[in-house]
């Protein structure tokens, strides 16, 4: 029972943060992402495809999270946009206290989409409201249609759904309309795009869902 | 500080249970493997080859560790083999507890291998000891080759590393002599696979592994 009510006050004190983070982006009317996936399902190569097509429109800033190394860090960084990262040591996911950091080391007032790059990990992540917009969840066709199914907080909590690496669904067993079907029976509200990263496809209309709620964003901060 | 001291005492009572668990599979003469991987790297399509080739010599016993759903289980059922499943209810691993309960579902005298299918999690599976005599990482070519250096305890702690999907390396930018550099950076003792579950590559080799590991530890079995 104590067990319990610590973790209920720790979420609690995560959550109040996660607030005080949004208050500080909604000021400053800057659109937030929470990208979460698998490792490896592509984070950070839609991240370098997403910088290179808005780019010369918005002022872009990028949280890293790592529990090791500044590979993505560093990867971002060398497209020339605001980065900062975090490693948390072994934790599995970040915080709303880790962002409220981190966002220190950017000049919100140049930034009109954040995007923060959560620790690969399709289960803990999406417990923790770090102060976003939007929980963006990434589903590479090679990890299987099962995934929502077997992952289902994530789907659920989930504004939109990416489904990525397409280009290869000609060499695995794995079923489009499937994981569309599954993710939809959680979370019937998910706006879903089809992409490959490497072979550049389904890109634009992803740009294009970003540009509009950046646009809605940037109106809110200049009412407040 | 009282956060830290809790977090010490939950998982030094999770560790005793893990050694009375690794007790009773002693005990029994059981190899007991604890299979770990991202979401989609293919436990249990391995899980399956591993029954194709070894079910007709040995008892095997499937312990099935799912945040929601029984697929995998239903899967392995369809094998013929004793399966059980643990259904964690959101938690992102498996613990001792869960085992100790699980395992007596199965008739273990009739069990050489035991094999532990975690929950789909690069990161916390790792930091868990379940009483298992070997940790297996199954990475996928298709996760890229950062992996290790990324989730490095996973990769220290582990006895064998799985590279597995190689039949897709023509079609994606993954370097396995990469993998392999950083993975025994981290780890210089661990034993090294390369398959592909679906094209029934390298399998053998793991197989022959395993057979080696069940029969050391049918002796020990039979001396206590």
């Amino acid at each position: 029972m104590e067990q319990i009510e610590l973790q209920r006050d720790v979420l609690d004190h995560s959550n109040r943060v996660g607030y005080e983070n949004s208050d500080l982006f909604a000021r400053k009317g800057i659109f937030v992402l929470n990208l979460m996936s698998s490792p490896g399902a592509g984070k950070t190569t839609l991240l370098e495809r997403t910088i290179e097509l808005l780019k010369g429109k918005y002022g872009i800033g990028v949280i890293e999270g790592d529990i090791a190394t500044t590979i993505d860090a560093d990867r971002i960084g060398a497209h020339g946009v605001a980065v900062t990262q975090i490693n948390t040591g072994g934790a599995c996911h970040l915080d709303s206290g880790m962002i409220r950091n981190a966002q220190e080391d950017l000049d919100l007032d140049r930034i009109d989409l954040l995007i923060i790059e959560n620790v690969g990990n399709l289960v803990c992540p999406a417990e923790f409201f770090l102060g976003e917009d939007a929980k963006v969840v990434i589903l590479s066709v090679t990890e299987g249609e099962d995934k929502p199914l077997k992952y289902p907080l994530i789907f659920r909590l989930a504004t939109a759904l990416v489904i990525n690496k397409v280009d290869l669904l000609p060499y695995i067993d794995c079923s489009v309309p499937g994981i569309i079907r599954d993710a939809t029976s959680i979370n019937s509200s998910l706006t879903i795009f089809e992409t490959s990263c490497t072979g550049r496809q389904g890109l634009d209309a992803w740009a294009a869902w970003l540009e509009g709620e950046i646009h809605k964003k940037k109106k809110t901060g200049l009412n407040t």
